[in-house]
This record gives C-alpha cells, sequence and structure tokens, in this order.
C-alpha cells in the first residue's frame, strides 16, 4: 500500500526525473491524465494497470473528489500506485490535495516534483525567468481561480510594480484582462511579454511582443491553452538563448516505420534534433506459425558445421527456441558460427 | 562542440532529468560546482575530464567569466562539455550568462531543466508553494541581489501584499530584514514561515513559526545556508504532507561497507527509507596476480566433469578468462555447471 505522486515534467519525456520513471517502472496501478505522453507510460510493467482520468474531448476529466477516492481505494487494494501528473504536482498540478487525502485515509505516500512547464516552457523558448541583469524574483501566477478562496482577486497593483518576472499559467482565456489590469496598474505598456504554447513538446510555438500589443498578437497567431504567459525584461534575453527552435529540425514532423522494437535509437536520434516523431511501424517481427523446423534443427544441431544468423531477430528467435529446447549456447559447440551485418554480430555476442 | 547547461536539481541525486543524466553520461568534459553530488559524477564516463568551479572552505570559487572562458574553451576543443549546476540553470543559476557567453563564441548548446530547490526543497519539507485553499501564486526571490541593477530593491510593499507565497533564497543572512520589511509593509505578523535547511538531502531539517518569530527561531535551531524561506498559509500544510521528514531511517547515517561493485542495490534501499549512506568498501574484489593455474584449467576445459561457481565474482573473472582464452561458454558443454547461492545463479545464467 503506497501512492507516489510523480511529476511527469512539462510535455518533452526526458524532463522526467530519473526517482519518478522509477517509481513510474515499479508501480501496479497507474493513474495519469492527458499531459503524460506514450513514451512515459511505454516504462511501465506490462501488466500495469492504466487508468486514464484526464479529459479527453466532449467528455469532463474524472473530478478531483473522485481521483483523491481512486487512489485511496487502490492503495488500500495493497497496491503500488503511480499518481502521474504533468509538471509538478505542487505547482497548480493539486498535488496537496491529493496528498492530504492520502494522509487522512492512512495511505502511507511519496511526492516526487517534477520540472514545472512554468520554468521549462520559458526556458525550450530561450527565456531564463531570473537574471543578473534583468529579474531578482520570479512571479508564477494562475490566470484562473478558486472563486471560493479569501483574497481571490490576485493584487495586479502589487503584481505591475513588482519589478518581477511574471508567469501566468492556463490564462489564455483572460489575457486581455491580464494585459488591461498590468498596464492600469502602472505597468509599462512597452514591457516586453512572450507566449509559449506547448513549451518543451516538438509542437512548441512562441512568440513575442510588447504587454500592450500580445493579446491581438495571440488572436493573429492563433495562440490557444496550453500556453504560459511570461511578462518581464527577461523576454529579451530569448535572441541569443532560444536554442530549441533554432534545432536543424525543429517544426518537422517525421514518421518512423521501423518495427517498434527496433526504432528506439532512430527515434532518439531524430527527437535530440528537434523533430516531432509518430512511429507507425510497417514491419512487425511476429513469431512464425509453426517452428517444426527450426526446432528439430535444434535437437540435431550437433550435426551442423555452421550456423549462419542474417539479422539481430534470428539470433533472438533461435536463442528463444533453443531456451525452450533446455539448452544454451553451449549446444552450439561443434558448429561454426557465421553473422551477417555488424549489428547482427553484435548480438550473437550476446 | 557543443555544450549542455544541465540543471543537477536541488541535491537528491534522484531528481535530475533522464535527459540531463544521459548528456552527462556522455560528456567529454563535465564543469560541476558544490551542490553536485558524488553519485551524479559516478555516472560520468570513466574518462570524462572533470572540472570543479565551486567554492571550498578557504579559497574563492572560479569567477563566472572565467567559468564561460572555460566552457567557451573546452567546446572549442572540439568537446561535448557538460555544464552542471545545482537546481535549474534559469533560476537564480546564472545559466542566461553562460548561454549568451556560449552564443556569442559561436558555441552551440541546450538548456537541460532542472527541479529547482526553491520547488523541491519546500516539497520535502511537505509545503506545497501553490494550493487551491492557500495560495493562487508563488514569488520566488533572491535573497542577495546584483546592486548594479535598476530597481534593485525588492518592492516589500507589494510583497507583503500579494497573497502569494514568497520563497527566498540564499536570504539567510539577510532574514531579519526580511521578516521586518514585510511586516513594516503591512503583512500579518502571524502569517506562517518556515525554513528549509538542505531540502531533499539526507540532512534536511525544517522548522516553522511566524513570520514575526521566524529569525529568533532561526538564531535558536542554528539555521544557516543553504536554507529556503518560505512565507505564507501554505506552510500550515505540512503538518499532513510532511512524508520525507517521517520515514523510518529520516535523520540516521547508515555505512555500507560491502564493495562499491555490489552496494548498489542496498544503497538505494537505504536512501529510500530516508538514510543518509555513507559507502566505505571494507571489502575490494581484485584480480589474481596470477591466473596461471586457472588458465591452465581453461585449456583443458574438456576435461572436466563439473564446473563449481560459489560467487558472483566466481563467474565474472572465470568469464573474463574465458574470454581473453578466445573461448566463450560454448567451451564448457562437456560439463555440468553447479553454481551455488541464488544470485550466483542469476549471474551463471548470464
Amino acid at each position: 500500500m503506497f501512492c507516489y505522486l510523480i511529476g511527469a515534467g512539462p510535455g518533452d519525456p526526458g524532463l522526467i526525473t530519473c526517482k519518478g520513471l522509477d517509481a513510474l517502472s515499479r508501480a501496479d496501478v497507474i493513474v495519469y491524465d492527458y499531459l503524460a505522453s506514450d513514451i512515459l507510460l511505454s516504462h511501465a510493467r506490462p501488466d500495469a494497470e492504466k487508468i486514464y482520468v484526464g479529459k479527453i474531448a466532449g467528455n469532463h476529466a474524472m473530478s478531483q473528489e473522485d481521483i483523491n477516492a481512486l487512489l485511496v481505494r487502490k492503495a488500500k487494494e495493497g497496491k503500488i500506485v503511480a499518481r502521474l501528473k504533468g509538471g509538478d504536482p505542487y505547482i497548480f498540478g493539486r498535488g496537496g490535495e491529493e496528498g492530504r487525502a492520502l494522509y487522512d485515509n492512512g495511505v502511507p505516500f511519496c511526492e516526487v516534483p517534477g520540472i514545472s512547464s512554468t520554468i521549462a516552457g520559458p526556458a525550450y523558448a530561450g527565456i531564463p525567468l531570473t537574471d543578473r541583469t534583468a529579474a531578482s524574483s520570479v512571479t508564477i501566477i494562475t490566470g484562473h481561480e478558486d472563486p471560493t478562496k479569501p483574497d481571490s482577486v490576485h493584487n495586479w497593483d502589487a503584481l505591475a510594480k513588482s519589478a518581477s518576472t511574471l508567469v501566468f499559467v492556463m490564462g489564455m482565456k483572460n489575457l486581455p484582462e491580464i494585459s488591461k489590469n498590468l498596464i492600469n496598474a502602472g505597468m509599462d505598456p512597452k514591457t516586453p511579454a512572450a507566449l509559449v504554447h506547448w513549451g518543451t513538446m516538438p509542437n512548441q510555438r512562441s512568440l513575442n511582443a510588447t504587454i500592450e500589443e500580445l493579446p491581438e498578437a495571440a488572436i493573429r497567431e492563433g495562440f490557444k491553452n496550453p500556453s504560459v504567459i511570461v511578462v518581464g525584461h527577461v523576454v529579451s534575453l530569448r535572441d541569443k538563448l532560444n536554442w530549441n527552435e533554432k534545432r536543424p529540425l525543429f517544426g518537422k514532423t517525421v514518421v518512423v516505420t521501423r518495427s517498434r522494437e527496433q526504432a528506439s535509437d532512430m527515434v532518439a536520434m531524430l527527437m535530440s534534433l528537434g523533430a516531432r516523431v509518430i512511429q507507425f511501424p510497417t514491419i512487425s517481427i511476429e513469431p512464425m506459425d509453426t517452428y517444426e523446423v527450426l526446432d528439430k534443427a535444434i535437437q540435431e544441431i550437433d550435426t551442423f558445421d555452421w550456423i549462419i544468423f542474417t539479422s539481430v531477430n534470428g539470433v533472438q528467435h533461435f536463442a528463444e527456441r533453443l531456451r525452450l529446447a533446455k539448452k544454451d549456447c553451449r549446444a552450439l559447440h561443434k558448429a561454426k558460427i557465421a553473422p551477417i551485418g555488424p549489428e547482427t554480430r553484435k548480438e550473437e555476442k550476446k
């Protein structure tokens, strides 16, 4: 009985922590929402139960109360539960509510912080939220609020005068009001500002404008949620720091048709160059309908002079049949072995 | 020629990102400072050059300009450079300055965000920086500033009235002024506040008090840097969320005397229970002075009826001598093999 509250990070699957990925790969049950990428879930145990609790077009997400109850119920069945959340569980992630529900019901838990999209989204668009030349503080603000909270209205006066970098999340619907409120409270209308849409993802887009012109730019360029809004002088640093959007394959989509088992190196290389990768395997390596001929050959393996492997798959499937015949590589001592191709040779050496 | 600006995370080595660890393990040169833990550096390539640029007692750290020049020089030698920094490079990490120096000198780079100690330190002390019941924004503030920056003095009025969680980093020296300034600017003196020292590390300590009483509590309990100061109603949530400091071995130090090669499982298990682990191997597995007897046996391996392995080390060293004799496990086909113990059996199966 245990529950991990895991921050999955901002979208780039490489930005999950080692601790988070380790917990994910040991869980009996994974409770996740929309932003958890397929690549992360592929690290789950094959027999792990995966429960989606996010929104799908046309359907509401599961309520927070129901998610809390689900976590408690699954953990009380004696299971290790991984609650995988986008970003950081404690930065607008409602992880504290889940932690309190677990505590109140006697379920031990641990929180594994994640990279917040409020920090990494701007970083991947070339914007450091603090800088000795431009900002000695940063304020991260939700763009929509719980109306039952005391002091629910932001102190715009304080925000406009703080000399802090301001980051608004989930604020696109309120962007015109955010811009207006800041300027009305005394912020220079020419203050640099930026939008980062799907930050850290291959489909990331960004733009910059003054805080005054930002709402119009957002409409013109069609920016919607999920976007973070950054306001402050740090935005002007992105001319030099925008390494991500300058990568050679940034904005390109590449379809990889290799079999899923063999595609991972190529997928990783393409992603590191900035590409969005869609895996669409047109080759699938399947077991044969019958292994009669191979099994017979394995029974008589002593009678062969040469064993020639033509592919990595050939080596792997041969090794599996050998194992099922309760033999191992010692049975091959009479034959000479020839691999064809360098990768096949590596596999044979194992 | 490439430079990674990598956030190592807040101290718990499990909180580095997968992408950061991957880049670290591929680097030719690693430039690191104090907070980079030995465990992270153990993932470096054995032949990687490791350059320490942080402070040591009695010595100044390398200047930022010198670090910038070092990164550029090493990269221009055609090397892959990993600049490993505590926390996140862009949250009071001066990563933006390093990025600009690389850009100005034509060195391609990429920034890998890290978990900021400003977020994870409080989290490991049971404090979520935002919560629907307690705070809809969070402001992260440096406790000491670049005096050359315009508006270098924080707007205390704005901070006191923001209804935001406030997090001060590197602020212990100024704690009495921080407390006084906030109260003078109108903050309720009874506002909950906390200190987290060495957050996420096994030697983490924390305390809470009102903002008014915090400076006195800090002196009484001997809190110094590195500590983060948290101010706001979220602090009161830690009664329920402080899973970390309640772990069974939290605050305990355990010395592991196994050989370094064999200790990792036990070290990981102890750390997951909260212990601080010191590795002090009293056993070391060394090659023998001469392998004459074993090598002779391997030449005549066909004449043996049984091969008995008594340990994992025995299996590994035997396999190595076999390899050097240009043989492989096929040479063992005439003998029966007996492993002693379940771990030895697993190793033999490989």
